[in-house]
């Protein structure tokens, strides 16, 4: 695995690698060689090493990304405290024998001068945008400018950024970047807890209480599914019984960011599950601000012309 | 010259035309064929057409697109009436032997739920931005999307649209973009008038009057390389003289929107011509919006060091 942290020297890594994965599919010609690409902020657990799975079993060559952005985190965020951990990761990494690792320090990526912002509107704004304004053009900032560094064939994000993995499947398609987006599964710990760096900042306590976020997903599915019993239940219904399960499982002491079942592609509120939906929850337990999300997508039973 | 309309067939043309004629495996994908392109939004002139020659003479295979782009009009700016002559600009450009003409309809590039923006803020409020404040917005938006769908080794502006190049430049530095940018020199009628298929707008009169928007910048750098007698001139007093030739010249008639002098590199405001300094205008004559802009170098009068 070759570590690499200078756009240069990535730059001629990619156009070596392989003879002729060089450059953009354009410029590679005819060679079927492709580069998976995973960008990270490192620190990295089973999540991530799904993702490089992901990667490495679907192309020629990958490259996984380190980059703690500081261009996603707010002025009151946990930019300083992210945890980093760069030895293991190199381990791990090196482990799954990726070919190269990108690990720039902030100047590469921002130097002096830096003005550039890319922004998908509306979609950024609701859910984790609504208490985190800049986080989402941050995001999609720098995954613009990872991709026009490493010119993957394909990028792998993980289901469990629900909100993060639509912003970025709309940026490819609007700006016609020229990358394929693939969703991977969240990864979860045994009792159903979605893995995140942010994880590490919980106390014994509250990590025996966060598996009640993933819980009241799953509650919320079988109310849906159970559309029969409940065909009276409004979207602010099942919401309501999420809040009272994850109040209930942290004695109260969780901070509820959001509980919001939307539009799966474009974020609308919607009435009545209609289409995929994404049932998605922030909620602050202790010092970690935890995410996850499900996807409930239209069944067999005519779920989707049934008001809920 | 191959006429497409679509974003399909122009990536099948394009992956055709970088496609090595090289048999060795290899040797594949380290085609050294180019791509020169000159973006426009058509009624094309003189300008254009010393664009086109540049990418022309530069490159293997040569892509120009005409697309009047919605996004970087304003609401009460010039989008319906801006004057189109898709007749004429086939046959110039089939003149010139351009390899593809890109004319994509409104729908091909924003799709109904399009929502993404590239910005690059700071250098967009100013100047022209000032009083069109979402014009660089889509400018840098459509531009960053043809790139993409054209993968260009090399795009070709005019200097003539000063601002606009220079916003473009640091769009492709902080994104990180593979392209090289290239300025073109602006091409003047014969009396120093900026070709713009705006000047189509200037009836006879106003027409006649117009060439002293560049006299007015020739008579800036006169005052600037003959610093030694104008050493007591700050910008404001040559901006001064600008100003009251473009309105002597215009019989009192021309809206001035701005003259400024500023970074040519930043855009900043400068107080001292100190490094690269872009003198540029943008003055209303009849219904159209002209601007015009030159830029002074230091000389080897040790200019640099000279208060003015």
């Amino acid at each position: 695995m070759l570590i690499i942290r200078t756009i240069t020297e990535l730059k001629k890594c990619i156009k070596r690698a392989g003879a002729s994965t060089s450059a953009s599919p354009r410029k590679r010609g005819s060679s079927n060689k492709t580069i998976g690409f995973v960008p990270t902020m490192g620190y990295l657990h089973d999540g991530h090493i799904s993702l490089v799975r992901a990667a490495k079993k679907e192309n020629d060559f990958t490259v996984v990304s380190i980059f703690v952005n500081p261009m996603q985190f707010g002025p009151n965020e946990d930019l300083d405290k992210y945890p980093r951990d760069e030895k293991k990761d190199i381990a791990l990494l090196k482990k799954e024998k990726v070919d190269i690792l990108f690990l720039p320090g902030t100047k590469e990526l921002y130097p002096g001068g830096f003005k550039t912002t890319v922004s998908v509107k509306e979609l950024s704004g609701v859910l984790c945008g609504a208490s985190r304004p800049v986080h989402f053009d941050g995001v999609c900032t720098i995954v613009c400018k990872l991709f026009n560094l490493v010119e993957p064939d394909t990028a792998y994000f993980g289901q469990k950024d629900g909100q993060q993995l639509i912003i970025i499947k709309k940026m490819v398609e609007d700006l016609n970047l020229n990358v394929k987006i693939k969703a991977v599964p969240t990864v979860r710990e045994k009792d159903g807890l979605a893995m995140s760096s942010r994880n590490m900042y919980l106390t014994k306590e509250e990590r025996a209480q966060a598996p009640v976020l993933y819980q009241s997903l799953l509650k919320a599915k079988e109310l849906i599914n159970n559309v029969g019993a409940t065909c009276q239940a409004a979207p602010t219904k099942i919401i309501n019984t999420m809040r009272k399960m994850i109040l209930n499982g942290t004695n109260g002491k969780a901070k509820i960011d959001y509980i919001e079942i939307r539009d799966a592609k474009t974020l609308d509120k919607i009435k009545k599950i209609n289409g995929g939906a994404l049932i998605a929850l922030a909620v602050k337990v202790g010092k970690a601000r935890l995410i996850d999300n499900i996807t409930i997508q239209n069944n067999n039973r005519g779920l989707a012309s049934q008001k809920l």
